[in-house]
């Protein structure tokens, strides 16, 4: 801890901090999220606030007295960017969980950070709404987490990703300040953009306590279709075939001939048998049947076999092939997400890039991806016993990221960098943006209480 | 000039400076926007650039010597946000005209900032696509200027505005190092947002020299309908009632009665005679016939006379009536364009009281909106030989701007703050987001030189 406090002292510091605790219990609990990473010791307590007023006082003492906060959601985080260690107190929102508001007629909601976006979404859906940013952790993961990570999901080809849906926070800064960002307006430019600069920021420059979000017209339709392939990258042209024919596809998702396999294996279905590849497509709005017409001719001179849902039902069995992907593979061992990204024109590529990976490495690496827009969640397994974050799966992540970078692309694009991807985040941002980021965390957090280490 | 070097020396590093030159009738052009401000004295010279080293030799001199520098695009700006006196130097970028690339199978383009609007809309036309934003100006905006102001348009309400469709910037930066920012990718969160940092900071962080912009399918359909109400109020609730139904026109525009008797009188039309208000709706994507009709259920209750376009022709007849307020209301005298917003349901409060104020003031104001996202121009219009940006025309703007923010709404919604809004800004913002604004200022350009006193 870079503390200029006793330990004495600093104990009374900590005893006076809002809702504490330091059991160990408790602490084991809040130490990291889902992304593998295990920090090597427990952090020296965690606050459970339930208000803004435990956010502002919590920060003004970790301010005053240079104790680093690691401000904390659902923990279903996949770049340990919620992990926490010795020297470090975790501030836990998830307590802070209400649906504040939702205007209809505005079509907005207004929420506190710990709401789950699938709550979220069943309040909206209550009025025909809905909130668009969907993780496939939706059941489990925090708005507030989704704003830290800029979170995305199948629908935001179309309908964007977090930073689309956000018209305004209210943070509480290093200093215990409270800062209101953005308008209750659908559009604002008065001085920059401080909406954007809070959402992906990883809970390094400010904690949000309140945000204002979009919601917006539930589809009066959607149509489903599906396909299989002989291999990944007939499955890719497919999906830029689909992006050529002019199409806006609310989901147009791609899963790899391993990843059938699990499914199969966990689940008693025959994906496999039919294709090395699936691809699965949603059209939605006023024209949605027709648009999936010029999908399906789109991808029908690459497919082995297509599929067309006839009813919600038959669309809910297509869907739920790609939602058993990350379930089947969590079977198979301990799971480590990757989230690289890609031009969506070098999607075969990177995809057979990924494979040649698996082979040279030896690691078993399963695919999914949002295909319309061009991210890839290449997914590292290991068995149970085994070191996710070190050895040959940091070799086959490290290599999967220089992969990305070559073809043009990004080593996240919606998991963000946390602790886990650090070592490559200035080779893809380059010296000058690394620096200018630093001093935009020293003008917000001179002494770098906010979950110190993470994002930049 | 905030200079620590010497008249004489001064004269020697201008001389230094690229495609620089103090030619008066140079100077005259470059001196303001279309805001109707005049600075009170000419700028000190113009640098017209035609190239990136051209930028970096530009501002590494003027970093250096301490001269603060207005960068400027096509001049089509709103709030005297390029405006420059004594003491200033202009960056002319007008000349860094160049499309670099269109890539249709990835749908980006790659531009300098003095591409025009409509240039680059031509350009992505020949391939099927479109870029979204499309400022009223499109036809003399440049994207530059875009950027900087994060400028919208019509389509917003369905397209997003400019910080929608930028996926990457190359910057200079005060000191003269160049900045890429964002991906080739769609979605990337690595680290802190920058492209939106510098979109809509008017030129105060940097000087945007390359631009990587989205394209997007151009629709493969577009309906339209109009209508004629007793009453603004009435247009307003209609547009509330098409939100409401759950459709999502590409374009939602409201023109108010003085509006319409101008068009008239300049135009020879009968508008104002079919109504006191008139609202124009398009749809388009796959279902845009089925949209639209959705759309005109929803107006039919409120309004006394509703068309519908039967071809692209009769479309064309009633975009043009829109299209035709701002020319029309030039031909009375000097307009000054406000952009104050509004959440979308006060709509009509805001439309009377704008009414309201005219009579209070004296002073002829004429309102159209974009209902769909709640954006209003509401134009001041005076005589040729009348003060614009003063008097009883800078009341009645005072007045309309804490009428938005009493209504929850914002200053501007598209048009920036630039000079003429300097009063407001931390009435709107509040006094600890100047603070962090100002820090973050004081982070990128830490001697002041970049378009100092606009903005933030």
């Amino acid at each position: 801890m870079t503390s200029n406090t006793s330990t004495g002292h600093l104990a009374q510091v900590l005893a006076g901090l809002p809702r504490f605790t330091q059991d160990p219990a408790e602490l084991e609990l809040v130490r990291t999220d889902r992304s593998g990473y295990v920090p090597p010791t427990l952090p020296d307590g965690v606050v459970r606030a339930e208000s803004v007023q435990d956010v502002v006082r919590t920060l003004t003492l970790a301010n005053e007295h240079r104790i680093p906060v690691v401000p904390r959601g659902a923990g279903t985080g996949l770049a340990a960017g919620s992990s926490a260690c010795r020297g470090e107190i975790v501030l836990d929102l998830r307590r802070m969980n209400r649906i504040l508001r939702i205007d209809p007629v505005e079509q907005i909601a207004v929420v506190e950070p710990g709401v789950l976006n699938a709550d979220l979404n069943a309040a909206a859906g209550e009025y025909g709404l809905f909130y668009a940013p969907d993780p496939a952790s939706t059941a489990i993961c925090s708005i507030g987490g989704n704003i830290a990570t800029n979170a995305g999901g199948m629908r935001c080809a179309k309908y964007g990703v977090t930073r689309e849906s956000v018209l305004s926070l209210t943070v509480v800064l290093a200093d215990g300040r409270v800062l209101v960002t953005g308008t209750q307006t659908i559009k604002a430019v008065t001085g920059y953009d401080m909406n954007a600069l809070f959402i992906g920021s990883e809970g390094t420059l400010g904690v949000v306590v309140e945000a204002t979000l979009r919601l917006r017209p539930a589809p009066v339709a959607t149509a489903t279709v599906a396909a299989y392939f002989r291999d990944v990258a007939a499955a890719a042209a497919a999906a830029s075939a689909v992006v050529a024919a002019r199409a806006t596809p609310s989901v147009l998702e791609l899963v790899d001939g391993p990843t059938l396999g699990a499914i199969d294996l966990a689940t008693g279905t025959d994906h496999r048998r039919r294709g090395e590849a699936f691809l699965l497509a949603q059209t939605d709005g006023f024209g949605a049947e027709i648009e999936r017409d010029v999908v399906l001719r789109a991808i029908e001179p690459f497919a082995d076999a297509v599929l067309i849902a006839k009813d919600p039902v038959e669309a809910e069995a297509l869907v739920q092939a790609r939602r058993d992907a990350i379930p089947s593979l969590e079977k198979l061992g301990r799971t480590s997400i990757g989230d690289v990204g890609v031009p969506r024109h070098r999607l075969a590529e990177i995809v057979t890039g990924i494979q040649q990976i698996a082979q040279d490495t030896g690691v078993d690496i399963y695919t999914v991806a949002h295909a319309a827009d061009g991210n890839l969640h290449p997914m590292i397994v290991v068995a149970e016993h085994e070191p996710i974050t070190e050895g040959a799966p940091k070799d086959a992540l490290g290599r999967m990221f220089e992969l990305a970078r070559s073809l043009g692309g990004t080593l996240t694009g919606e998991h963000g960098v946390g602790l886990l991807k650090q070592d490559w985040f200035t080779a893809e941002v380059g010296q000058v943006s690394r620096d200018l980021q630093h001093r935009i965390k020293r003008a917000f957090d001179p002494h770098n209480i906010l979950n110190p280490g993470k994002a930049i």
